[in-house]
C-alpha cells in the first residue's frame, strides 16, 4: 500500500486506488444533490464519514467546518476554491473555525520556502486579507499564533497519543518540524470540540485528497483522547490543477498558479502560456474538438465560474470544435479580471484588519 | 560514549566520566568561594560556561536564572534544595524565570505516573504553593500552560532547528511526548532572551547532572537560531540522594523522599527506615564511626542544614563513632519537623494564590 505524502506537490491523477487502499467513500446521491457547483460538477470526489454532516444539516443540529490555510506562500485561485466551499457549508449552518496556520506553515516547509516565522506571518496577513475579501467574517477565522494557551497545551497533549510508528506509517518519515505541524493540525481539527472553544459535535474538514493522512491520524488520536469527541469527517474536493501540465497549482511555482494578487497583465500572460487540450492546428481543433479533461483553462473555469448554463455551453462548444483555445482563454481572462477588479478593492480595505488580527 | 537518560531515575554515582565524555567543567576557585552552602560543601559539582555568570555577577551586568519544575508528582526536599540555590542566585542579581512545567511533565511521563494534563495541574498547584512558601515571589515564577502565545510559537519554531538524528543521539529514542517536552524545555531556557520576554543576556540553569543533555541540545539549537542569543550556562548540583540505598529521591517512590507535605509521623517513619552508614552494632559504630558517604541522613542534612558549624560537628562526631545512627536520625527529624512547622503555615496561605496562577 502506497503512502500519500500530504506535503508533496504532485497531482493525484489516479483517485480510484484511494478508495480501496484508504477507505475513503464516494459521495452518495443525497450528497451529490447538494446545491453547490462542486457537487453538481463532480468536483467533490470523496469523503470520510460525511453522513454525519448530512444528518446534522438535515436535522438542524450543530456542526462545524474546520480547515486550515498554511501560510507558505501567496493566496491563489485554488485557495479561493476552498473558500467557496466553506461559504456554502456556512450557509448550511456550519460554525466555522478557519485557521490561518502560520506556525505549521513554517515548521512543515523547508527554509527555502518559508525562511522564518516572520515570513510566514507576512504571508498570513496577505492570505487573511484575501479570505476576508472573499466573504468570510472575522469571527469565522482564527490565527494559529494568536490562539489562547489552552490551544497549544492541547496540541502538546496530543503528542502522548501518537506513537512514532504510527507517525512513520502515515507520513513515512519522522522530522521534528513535521511532527510539530501534525500536532498543530490535529489540534486545529479537534479543538472546536473542547469545552473551552466549542463542544462535542460533528465537524467536516474540506481538504484535498492528498491531505487525507491528516484526517486519518486525527481520527485515530480522537479515539484515544479522554475528552468526549465526535470523530471528524472530511470532504475531499479535486485540486484546481496547475496551469502547466502535470503540476499542482503551487505558490512556489508562479507559472502554475493564478494569484489573487496578480495584475491583469500577469493574468493575461499566465493564461496565454497555460497548457490546453486544444489541437495542434485550428483546423484539427474544428474537426476533433478539445481534449477537455486535459485543458487547464476549462478545468479552472469549472471551479471558478458560477453560471452552470454558461459553463455547459463552453464545454459543448469547446469539446465539439466550435470553440478554439484562444477563445476559451479569452473568456477565462475576462472572468478572472472581472472577479479581481472587485476583489482588489475589498482586499485594500481588509489589509489593515488582517494585520491587526495576525499581529494581535 | 554512554548516553545520559535525563528522564531516568538512577543515581549517578560516577561523576568523573561526565567531565571527559560530555565536556562539563569543574568549578574553579572563584566559583567555589561563592557564599552559599552548596559551594562550601562541594554540592555544586560541575558547570557549563558558568564563567559568563561569574562575570555578570562581578560586573553587575544583567543575567537570568531559569529552571523548571516538572509537575510529575509531589514536591520533595530535593526540589527545595534547588529553590535554595535559586534564592541565592536571585540575591546575586539574577532575574528569575522559574517554570512550573505542567505541560511537559505530562508529555514526558508515562500515563501511570501523570495520567492527564489535569493531574499535572493539580501537582502544579501543590508544587507552586511550596515554592512560594519557600520564599520565591509570584513574579519569579511562571506557569508553562499560562504563557502568552509567543512562547508556544517559539517552542514550535525550535522544531525546525533539531534534526531527528540529533534528538536520537542525545536521548536515544524518538518518542513524540518527549520531543514535545524537549521543545518546551528549550523554549523555557531560551525565551527570557526574546524581546517579548527579556533580552539577550547570560543565563544559568541550575540542574542535576543527568539533565545535562537538555542543556547541550539547547545550546546547539541556540547556535542555529536567527535570534540574538547568549548561549546559556548551567550549574550542576548533586542530587539529594533518596532515603533508600541506590535510589534517587523520587516522588513516585514515597519511601525514598521527604515530601514537604509529609506529616510529622511520616517524617519519623521515613527517617527511621532510611539507610544509614552506621555500623551493625553500637559497639562497632563507637569503634569505627559511620561511613558518612553512604549515610542518607547525613547527606540530607548536608543540603538542608544551614548552620555550617553544627553540620561540621555532626560530621566529626558521627564519623568518629561518638554519635550513633539513632542520634543523627533524631537531629534530622527535629530539623525537618521544625522547618515544616513554619512551612505548613505558609503553604496554607499560598495555596489559593497558587490555584489562581495555575488556572489563570
Amino acid at each position: 500500500m502506497d503512502r500519500i505524502d500530504p506535503w508533496g506537490s504532485l497531482e493525484i491523477s489516479d483517485y480510484e486506488h484511494l478508495f480501496e487502499d484508504f477507505g475513503l467513500e464516494k459521495l452518495n446521491d443525497e450528497m451529490l444533490s447538494l446545491d453547490h457547483k462542486y457537487f453538481r460538477r463532480g468536483l467533490a470526489v470523496a469523503h470520510r464519514d460525511f453522513k454525519k454532516i448530512m444528518k446534522a444539516m438535515n436535522e438542524d443540529e450543530p456542526f462545524y467546518c474546520m480547515t486550515g490555510f498554511a501560510t507558505s506562500g501567496k493566496f491563489h485561485i485554488g485557495h479561493k476554491a476552498v473558500v467557496d466551499l466553506i461559504k456554502f457549508l456556512k450557509e448550511q449552518g456550519a460554525k466555522l473555525f478557519i485557521g490561518i496556520c502560520d506556525i505549521d506553515a513554517y515548521t512543515s516547509r523547508p527554509d527555502n520556502k518559508v525562511p522564518s516565522i516572520e515570513a510566514s506571518k507576512e504571508n498570513a496577513v496577505e492570505n487573511l486579507a484575501h479570505i476576508l475579501s472573499l466573504g468570510l467574517d472575522k469571527e469565522d477565522v482564527y490565527i494559529q499564533s494568536q490562539m489562547p494557551p489552552r490551544y497549544y497545551e492541547f496540541s502538546y497533549e496530543l503528542s502522548k497519543k501518537i506513537t512514532r510508528n504510527q507517525f512513520s506509517a502515515i507520513y513515512g518519515h519522522v522530522n521534528l518540524g513535521k511532527i510539530s505541524a501534525t500536532l498543530l493540525q490535529i489540534a486545529d481539527i479537534l479543538n472546536p470540540q473542547l469545552e473551552e472553544f466549542g463542544k462535542p459535535m460533528p465537524g467536516v474538514v474540506p481538504i484535498a485528497l492528498e491531505q487525507d493522512p491528516h484526517i486519518r491520524i486525527t481520527r485515530d488520536v480522537a479515539r484515544k483522547l479522554s475528552y468526549d469527541m465526535v470523530l471528524p469527517s472530511s470532504l475531499n474536493i479535486k485540486h484546481v490543477g496547475g496551469l502547466q501540465k502535470g503540476e499542482k497549482m503551487s505558490a512556489s511555482k508562479p507559472r502554475t498558479a493564478i494569484f489573487l494578487s496578480d495584475s491583469d497583465e500577469e493574468i493575461d500572460k499566465k493564461i496565454d502560456e497555460a497548457y490546453t487540450g486544444g489541437r495542434d492546428t485550428a483546423e484539427e481543433q474544428r474537426e476533433k474538438g478539445a481534449v477537455i479533461e486535459e485543458d487547464k483553462i476549462y478545468q479552472l473555469l469549472r471551479f471558478h465560474m458560477d453560471d452552470d448554463e454558461r459553463l455547459r455551453e463552453i464545454r459543448r462548444k469547446y469539446s465539439s470544435g466550435e470553440m478554439l483555445s484562444g477563445e476559451i482563454k479569452q473568456i477565462c481572462k475576462e472572468e478572472l479580471k472581472n472577479f479581481l477588479k472587485d476583489h482588489r478593492k475589498k482586499f485594500k480595505k481588509n489589509k489593515s484588519k488582517a494585520e491587526d488580527m495576525v499581529y494581535g
